[in-house]
């Protein structure tokens, strides 16, 4: 029987029913301005209050004071904290002769092409090679700090392979160095237990829809103590760090979705591990000369990824949704590019493999029956589009075909 | 009998039932990532695509065709869309020699900073001054405009005291002189009829909270033609301009909203314009020493803003709300300043004045019985506070006061 299988949580989620149900009286009831002083203003403001604590208490922040400057300020995306964090702490760092930046080549392209922007500025950045899993060590990043490096960034778990970093180790070594520390946790936060004290981190950023809450909502954690110009100048909202009207609703449903999915993290880790290994280990059995990217232990618990030598990932997304599945190939965030994933390739992938890749993110949605059907339906497709495919014959007799 | 009367519909505005009922199927059902190739993600691309067209009819915009480069982009503010705006033209045209800036003294705080912020990256900014209505000539802009000037940018209509700016004649000086010309019409947009292209506009931002769309969602028009650098760099979505996963939901709330409230501006503003002139005149009637800041005839349909000497403006904020009346003191954006609002003394009003005045902003949820119950509670809490005052009496002597 046919069926509806979303295995592309790592693009985006479902909002959940606690989310939208957090966030509806925010639209058309108690809609006031959160800067307005009227008492319909600020019980906006005192949920808006009530989400900062939330997420705070899922990154182990501070615990925020009403009109004290807190450590966690609302943005519109992971994106937007992403850039503020970039492009803040190295504008400010530079007032002190610290211009360089160092981050790795797979992060996701909210930094990479941040850092690009900050080179065109006359920034200097070190992208460091990530090894076949997709890992850094902290001696590449002690190794690579020099005098003038303000900033390390490096992202707490991949986006497309899920490789999970050392960052508590990385973020000992900057601390060690005097340098700040960066991570995109887009897709850590609720996956992971993130301390930000514990494990050394100054900057973190993080997104709503990955963790049941909607697009067009993330956050930044800056540490007190760390100053960086605002990326969005204007009105005083967010402590005069970040300007533009708040956006209620969604700061309400984050703060909802964060608490939701941080309130047993190891149970929820533990059911999508059963999952994602019985999809890893069926793709292994029935599908050959397949490649499973990234590492097999210190991986996102919902993450799948394989390369299938001798195919298009393109054609294979098109005949899974002939069946109702959603996966992707590559990060939804680059689609439109033809150039094969930059992540695969700083894995060393060749690119015919990496252009034959498939991710397959669970989440918290799916089922065991989920994880079946797609074992049932993806091997006679990718034995399908081999049997087109004008490269498979050669692959199998062992010729070279890049 | 109380009332709640919601006056400050310039602050922000209530989100109307269909609004919500447009969004709504975008949380947790058509929740697809718009930029995954699979049907569930073109679904909600195509929803994108449609509350693109929705923007820009009602701006007189090019109709946007599918995956061609579009005029209308989605940010995530009114505020977001002025400092992309500014910024971006600013560095581009900073390649070709142009560093000059011109804009008024009395923009919203979100056009002042991001001047400020320019300023302290070494362009060069007039800020050209108002009279005491708050209006600016043509021939002030184009005696400003330079060699080296790249950018005007004034804004269509203050959002304190109302004052609708001479956009049209001011857009074709500029076109006239080969500089770029850039509105914040975020009060603008759907009380006075907008046509980007019949009005020399080249980049416009409007917001979505102030007509019935969510806080949280914005959009910049840029004339086909005009390059900029993101403000927000990342992935591949709104065509490369803005990166980060696109807010469907809202994006379809502002496509809904802008539509509704572009339907029929002239009976939309009649509807006000009556609210808002028994409102102006009963205050005049009711109130000695009432001043009405900005004009009488080129003004914002729902907008009422006045002075009442001898007292301070928070104090009747405080009162009114326990009328059940919600109003402002200034912008809602600069809340939390202690200093007079800049816009009412850019049009000359003493520090004292200024201090006093409130604004009642009327929107479509508003009715004559909403005015008759202001007319009835503001006069006696005026009354009452100048009893108060400690130079009310002096006031009345007409002595200097300041």
């Amino acid at each position: 029987m046919k069926r509806f299988v979303y295995a592309d949580n790592a693009a985006t989620t479902r909002v959940s029913e606690e989310v939208v149900a957090a966030m509806l009286p925010y639209f058309s009831e108690q809609y006031g301005n959160a800067s307005s002083p009227y008492r319909f203003g600020q019980a906006s403001k005192e949920a808006i209050q009530k989400a900062r604590e939330q997420v705070a208490a899922a990154l182990g922040a501070e615990k925020p004071l009403p009109n004290r400057l807190p450590e966690v300020f609302f943005t519109s995306c992971g994106t937007e904290s992403d850039n503020w964090a970039l492009k803040g702490v190295m504008h400010a760092m530079a007032k002190r002769g610290k211009r360089h930046l160092i981050t790795t080549n797979f992060e996701h392209h909210a930094i990479l092409h941040s850092a690009q922007a900050l080179e065109k500025e006359g920034f200097s950045v070190t992208y460091l090679p990530v090894d076949h899993e997709g890992l850094i060590t902290p001696e590449q990043v002690a190794d690579a700090i020099r005098e003038d490096t303000a900033l390390v960034s490096v992202l707490y778990a991949n986006n497309e392979i899920g490789t999970l970093l050392p960052i508590p180790e990385i973020g000992a070594v900057c601390h060690d160095r005097g340098v700040l520390f960066h991570t995109d946790a887009v897709q850590a936060v609720g996956n992971v237990p993130i301390d930000v004290k514990a494990q050394h981190i100054d900057l973190l950023s993080l997104s709503g829809h990955k963790l049941h809450a909607p697009k067009g909502i993330g956050a930044l954690y800056i540490r007190k103590g760390v100053v960086l110009p605002s990326l969005i100048d204007g009105g005083a909202q967010e402590f005069k760090h970040r300007a533009g009207t708040e956006n209620v609703p969604y700061i309400v449903g984050l703060g909802t979705a964060i608490e939701a999915a941080c309130r047993d993290i190891p149970a929820r880790a533990a059911r999508l591990q059963a999952m994602r290994d019985r999809l890893i280990d069926g793709i292994l059995e029935r599908i050959p000369h397949a490649r499973l990217n990234g590492s097999r232990t210190r991986r996102l618990p919902g993450n799948v990824n394989f390369s299938f030598e001798g195919i298009e990932g393109e054609g294979m997304l098109l005949w899974l949704d002939q069946e109702g599945i959603c996966a992707s190939s590559g990060s939804a965030c680059t689609s439109g590019d033809l150039d094969p994933s930059h992540v695969l390739l700083a894995i060393g992938l060749p690119h015919g493999v990496a252009h034959g890749s498939l991710r397959l993110s669970l989440g918290d949605d799916n089922t065991m029956e989920d994880v079946d059907y797609i074992l049932e339906k993806l091997p006679p497709i990718v034995e399908r589009l081999r049997a087109m495919s004008p490269v498979w014959e050669r692959i199998l007799a062992g010729e070279p075909v890049e």
